[in-house]
């Protein structure tokens, strides 16, 4: 059974390419709360529960000890663009720890905006590890082995101590099995588990609730999201889906991209967790469709000041090289019942 | 309808991403060969058309007063890299035609490949409409405006003498109207007309069969399809699809990709020419549906010599940053029908 078609990509009057997928909307209690499409089906998360992995950065007691504030915090659990604030941030970070980006085993790409690569171009430079996008994630595993007193040397491994918990933390907050047949290794060379949406979208609903958490891990929760929204920039970078959400809802929303086609989003103040899954792996459908869900969910009316950001967000234009408008994206999919009454 | 799928993404053991989508196998009397999905819902073919689009050029007179050969026709045919082989062939062709870089209509864009990129960096020089990968087709496009004794401004527009003919060309060969609830406009700003993949599939068998066309029509198909089988670098670039599929198969196909999951393909030795939409658009999907319906459509044999390549691009691998294989993709639709008896 195919799932729905959630965004059209359009040219001119024509539909140019669909996108279909699921959307998951949960609260704590694993209750339904929105549901397109098939939320069981396994989905790779990938970057789209740092935040889960980042658990035990803090758990360990390394946040603390290295003196990570809400820039450091919001890096760990970022997938961000490369520029000078971002590197700066992952290689203080590291050195706090006694570390630098020769112990990432994240592998190495060029920064995702031009004007950071022609940067280096001009040094002649080459692409690094510190820029890859997950840089920040693996400095905080880093500083988190380092903490726990063991061998640092293959921290990105499943039979490592920090893997086993990192592993073992997001398995607790989505309430997903995460065996051997789901296991897939994530572009930075750490393992991924296929889940459900719904356990994903579920486990964002306990992210900002602390329900079902001990106080321990609820009290890392709440300082790993309040990071995020206060330090967008370092969640992302210049241009980004989630930095631009993150400061136009001011802390209403956490939101995190996940490559394939994966989106997450977790909103306090309705105690909700989201995901959304593309089929195709296209995350310009997955941001346009979690923009047009955020409108529906937070009930932004026309006159809030987060609107104008968000429609764009759903609404994406395609425009020629030359700078004239073609087509755009559009949301296929009736959302509205996601609104709160 | 959902069209089916036709290549699964694969990380470990899990298909974490699907990509669905058409194909039509044609002859030029419109004999359908192999088809899967709705070959009738109108795709834009984008730049999968452009050897359609550079027969004004052939037929004005214009390639043989500025003497063209091979890699000045392949490069009015492709989409290219902005590699400095592509660069300087681009302008070369304006200055026959006593115009320059200034005159493209097409906007401007970075190369695709990062090394090209880099040159440009060091040299604090800025993307060029040169260097957009559409530039050959506009350099074509001003030549053949030249040649007809038009004012080359506003070549791009669809109300202009080139631009008529360029469009009154696709639609003689490929037998679809061309009317104004189809067009959009394409990246490189000039029109593009939404047609069924099985209009183009047709207009490809014509394309290498002469059968129906003007006998001056025929010999310009045939000058433009060897000149891009001779000269595939000119038609993409390094590493890229449409030149090594062409290079490994050695004149036995013309392959075209095009923007959003299009690719066109036409095979002299069969008689046959084939169109691919992926409906979400993908690229990676219609280059590894095609190059699995190449090796049926050729019958390609383990000993061909041209199989090794061909495998590769319909199955190719996906890796993390640090090398290491993760997964890859694979065709699910199955294509055996295709062969010859």
């Amino acid at each position: 059974m195919a799932n729905p078609v959630l965004v059209d990509v359009t040219r001119g009057d024509v539909v140019e390419s669909r996108h279909r997928g699921a959307i998951a909307v949960m609260d704590a209690a694993g209750r339904t709360v929105f549901a397109v499409g098939d939320v069981e089906r396994p989905a790779f998360p990938r970057s789209a529960v740092k935040a889960f992995q980042a658990l035990p950065l803090m758990e360990s007691g390394a946040a603390d000890r290295f003196g990570f504030g809400d820039r450091e915090l919001a890096l760990a659990v970022s997938s961000h663009n490369g520029e000078e604030g971002h590197v700066a941030m992952a290689r203080s970070m590291l050195a706090k720890a006694g570390l630098d980006e020769g112990c990432l085993a994240c592998g190495a790409h060029w920064p995702q905006r031009e004007a950071d690569k022609a940067r280096l171009h001009r040094m002649g430079a080459p692409a690094g590890r510190i820029h890859n996008n997950c840089s920040g994630k693996h400095a905080g595993f880093l500083c988190a082995a380092v903490q726990m007193g063991v061998d640092p040397a293959g921290y990105n491994r499943p039979d490592h101590p920090l893997m086993r918990e990192v592993v073992a933390a997001v398995e607790a907050m989505t309430g997903a099995a995460h065996g051997a047949d789901v296991c897939g290794t994530d572009g930075c060379s750490i393992p991924t588990f296929a889940i459900p949406i719904a356990a994903m979208a579920r486990g964002f609903a306990r992210f900002v609730t602390g329900e079902g958490l001990s106080p321990e891990r609820a009290r890392a929760c709440t300082r790993l999201r309040d990071a995020a929204m206060a330090e967008p920039f370092m969640v992302a970078g210049t241009g980004r889906f989630c930095t631009d959400a993150m400061a136009a809802l001011g802390g209403r929303t956490f939101v995190k991209t996940g490559a394939e086609g994966v989106f997450t989003a977790a909103i306090p103040g309705r105690g909700l967790g989201l995901a959304v899954k593309i089929d195709d792996g296209a995350a310009r459908a997955s941001e346009a469709v979690t923009a047009a869900l955020l409108i529906e969910l937070l009930g932004l009316d026309a006159d809030d000041p987060a609107r104008a950001t968000l429609d764009r967000l759903a609404a994406p234009e395609i425009r020629s090289w030359a700078g004239e408008l073609c087509g755009g994206l559009r949301v296929a999919a009736d959302l509205s019942a996601a609104r709160p009454d």
